[in-house]
């Protein structure tokens, strides 16, 4: 198994990769069977999956001070995958360099550590010069260039890139965790665990529920120009009593102000709620996507 | 009037600013009554109306292909501002430099450009160095430095610069559209607008209704452990038959899957229906904040 994620080595995706292989096989390191893939940025990541150079991909899809991240929303409506799993990775960034924090005067990362950390280097940094990277592994191994180079990054990418830890805990709020997504490309039966065939007859004693708790994720679009749309679609929800976990909106990028819904909520596509609410929603929506049901970290 | 806005000149902001003079007072440009103060963020801007140093401020708050600005989002919760306008200004970025396609090896610009740029310099620039500014305008302020560097920003800019527009229209979709919001600093009075006193009787005849289309702004915090809560306040809307235009969500940073809604609908403050609306969630929200109404563009 070839698993695919956001490099360098040293990322949180990496660390993400290593607790799922913990969870689901009792086993952090790797093996001759289990090897991982570093992919460039989270594009790539989606392309490996898709060209089958690797069976499962790991990236990010929330943080809870910077909230979504944009890139991954979109891939996911782009492409036909099925997430698997989640992991929810705690953040800790730090100030990594060859240098003193008196010699910066650049400061590398991720767009997304970087909005984690805004008003640290606004109120620390306010002349630096600011770069972007495709990971906060990869900054880190940039920073060991040059003196005046620092990277936001994780404690563990400063012991593998032989950087300095100048300061810890930089990020603006204290509590910082990233959930994210693990997932394989989508296989041509995958819808057919909740699809009910139309005209179909339930069977009375169809009762399924699965013991361990789940999340479903979907993405839905909705006619924009009829009021009262959203609503009603939670109310295929909020009449089974399914708890909505998530509701995150993204532009259709048709014009401003259409939006497509990713929606994420308690339950498995295999319990039968589940499977009622999803064959209601259906002929409501303009487009639903379901994405798939995992294990609820 | 001071109008304060991202920086330097040239920005979209600064461009939005134009629009709204021309809209609001019939006159594009400034005078010895208005002028502009340009800031060097986001977050200087909401400091500068905060502070007085601006009586109002021009900000972007969503984007066609990117979606939200979370800075934007996160300072309108912060502070005590009101939103008394929009402006819709259409976006065509250019790639501008001092020297040729060739030569470039940085490319600069604000995250949210790189953002809605993400295919064109992954399929054109996949080695480029890319470096994050407060704005567009800026990056074409430091791409005069060397011709090796390219900025991300509008064809004014190039011309505001001395820049050569290398290649135009680079963002990932044709049509690409940013919102701007225009606030000032909130009055003690603004919610006495729609605020019901308890036990107060209603005028039977109290149907005022603005003719203008008018977009009404609120965040709303609703306590995560009551399920249904989101469906049962988008009903307070649906039975008045208001119009959502959008609804996002941003954290709420206090921990992970913990989040506040950001929504718009059609209508003012001012009508009955909004005020019936807007007194009816506020027992079921676990904190409501009304940001505004203003003339829909």
């Amino acid at each position: 198994m070839i698993i695919g994620v956001l490099g360098p080595r040293g990322s949180y995706s990496d660390k993400a990769a290593h607790l799922w292989l913990t969870k689901e096989h009792t086993c952090s390191s790797l093996s001759k069977d289990i090897s991982i893939k570093y992919c460039d940025d989270i594009i790539d990541t989606f392309d490996s999956i898709v060209t089958n150079t690797a069976d499962i991909g790991i990236v990010p899809v929330e943080n809870s001070i910077e909230g979504s991240v944009g890139v991954t929303l979109d891939l996911l409506m782009e492409h036909d995958i099925r997430i698997i799993g989640e992991i929810v990775v705690p953040i800790e960034h730090c100030l990594l360099s060859k240098g003193k924090l008196e010699d910066i005067r650049v400061i590398l990362s991720h767009p997304q550590a970087l909005g984690q950390c805004r008003q640290f280097i606004k109120g620390h940094f306010p002349h630096a010069e600011i770069r972007t990277t495709g990971s906060t592994s990869h900054a880190a191994k940039l920073a060991t260039e040059f003196e005046e180079m620092a990277a936001i990054a994780s404690r563990e990418s400063a012991t593998m890139y032989g950087l300095n830890v100048l300061l810890c805990n930089i990020q603006d709020c204290n509590s910082n965790h990233t959930r994210f997504i693990v997932f394989r490309k989508k296989h041509e039966d995958d819808d057919l665990v909740w699809k009910t065939p139309k005209g179909s007859v339930k069977e009375p004693d169809d009762t399924a529920k699965s013991d361990i708790p789940h999340r479903t994720s979907i993405i839905v679009y909705l006619d924009r120009d009829r009021p009262g749309a959203l609503y009603d679609l939670l109310g295929e929800f909020a009449i089974r009593k399914v708890n909505l976990t998530r509701i995150e909106s993204r532009p259709s990028k048709r014009i401003l102000g259409d939006y497509v819904f990713y929606i994420d909520f308690a339950g498995n596509i295999s319990d039968t709620i589940i499977k009622d609410a999803l064959n209601s929603i259906l002929p409501k929506a303009g487009m639903m996507k379901v994405l798939g049901s995992y294990e609820m970290m």
